[in-house]
């Protein structure tokens, strides 16, 4: 029986992707990655940029929809679930590419707990969260010493009171909803620093340093860093 | 003049550095690790694991004393930093190792502060966080579709409040205080599931899976999970 493989592969630039995740993409027979619905598959390039050998593998794409049908998600999970199933009992080793780390808003992690309960056997191989590589890409530190980190996605039920939570606030996922997270941010003191960067390590990456800059059509990768001064 | 990178080599496993640390210590001539106070370096040894000719670079180890006294901190940030200095003025490049991700709760970046004010060069190389690295052990995810993650050091002012927010509570650096944490769980609703990993990826490795099995005199390497059921 092979052994199913989540691998973090970070935000985007391939050489965030770890020395585990490389040689795992190197030793598994089967590379699975989330078809994306983007022209250009995000978990893909990353995995090739580091690992050029990758492509000559059997590269197997999964639909994992964006959407918060709950069904069409659960069916998807069950699908992609299926599909990794199939590949485990031939005996083969699964590579699951995904972007940044698995346990951190991944849609990996429902097809490793269905893997799981089925008496398979799967693996998390962490990676580089967005919002770590973010922080790198703007030269600062996220938190110190007793200060908390509040990662919140932008459809997070209580956003406005969590915006006033003490520590550093990272708003994740923002996609659609970027403008009433302008909204929210702007009603808050004017205390706070606010920074963005969209698409971080990947082409097309943008900064925006003020709340004001921040384009309310900015892509769903984007993440928002909201730190008091 | 030389340049200065802040390295996260991750939680412990050697494998878990990106391959992006892994090239720069290879290219950098001076090895900064931070001295911590144990027997064996951590930092040192993750390095060394993930890059064998490490050991034959110039390491330097700099103080890091874990107090609180803030002047004693200001002088050993300081004093690192113009160590730091020195290096990148004689033309050398610096690699800093630190445990995690440079942006969370690490001492790397006061010193990488200091270099930026004086003008100097410096980049932030981001890492796999400990808490991502210990959910991987525990072989589950974090937080799912629209919940929160919060990540508090048991030093967190209004620790007790926070743990009431929505979503999925990381307790990080418990260590001397964990009486303290364990009583403020243990005093919550009992519809939480707490984990812990202690060390992860290191030597001495434990894992608690429940709040009674976990011990009081559990190292600073450890990590506490509290999630929603």
């Amino acid at each position: 029986m092979g052994k199913l493989y989540g691998i973090g592969v970070g935000p985007g630039d391939s050489e965030l992707l770890t020395l585990k995740g490389a040689r795992l993409i190197r030793e598994c027979d089967v590379i699975v990655v989330p078809r994306s619905g983007q022209k250009v598959n995000v978990a893909y390039t990353i995995g090739v940029g580091a690992v050029p050998e990758m492509k000559d593998k059997n590269i197997v794409e999964v639909d994992m929809p964006m959407t918060r049908d709950k069904s069409k998600l659960k069916e998807a999970h069950k699908n992609a679930a299926d599909t990794v199933e199939g590949f485990l009992r031939e005996g083969k080793d699964v590579a699951f590419l995904t972007l940044g780390d698995p346990a951190v808003y991944s849609t990996y992690i429902y097809v490793h707990d269905i893997i799981l309960e089925r008496g398979l056997e799967a693996e998390i191989v962490p990676g580089v969260t967005s919002f770590c590589a973010v922080a790198a890409r703007l030269n600062e530190g996220l938190t110190e010493a007793s200060e908390g980190l509040h990662i919140l996605p932008a459809s997070y039920e209580g956003l406005e009171e969590a915006l006033k939570l003490k520590g550093t606030k990272v708003l994740m996922k923002s996609g659609k909803a970027m403008g009433n997270v302008k909204k929210l941010i702007s009603e808050m003191t004017d205390k706070e620093s606010v920074r963005m960067v969209e698409r971080c390590g990947m082409p097309g990456e943008r900064i925006f340093n003020s709340l004001e800059e921040i384009d309310e059509d900015a892509s769903y990768f984007s993440v928002l860093v909201v730190k008091e001064r």
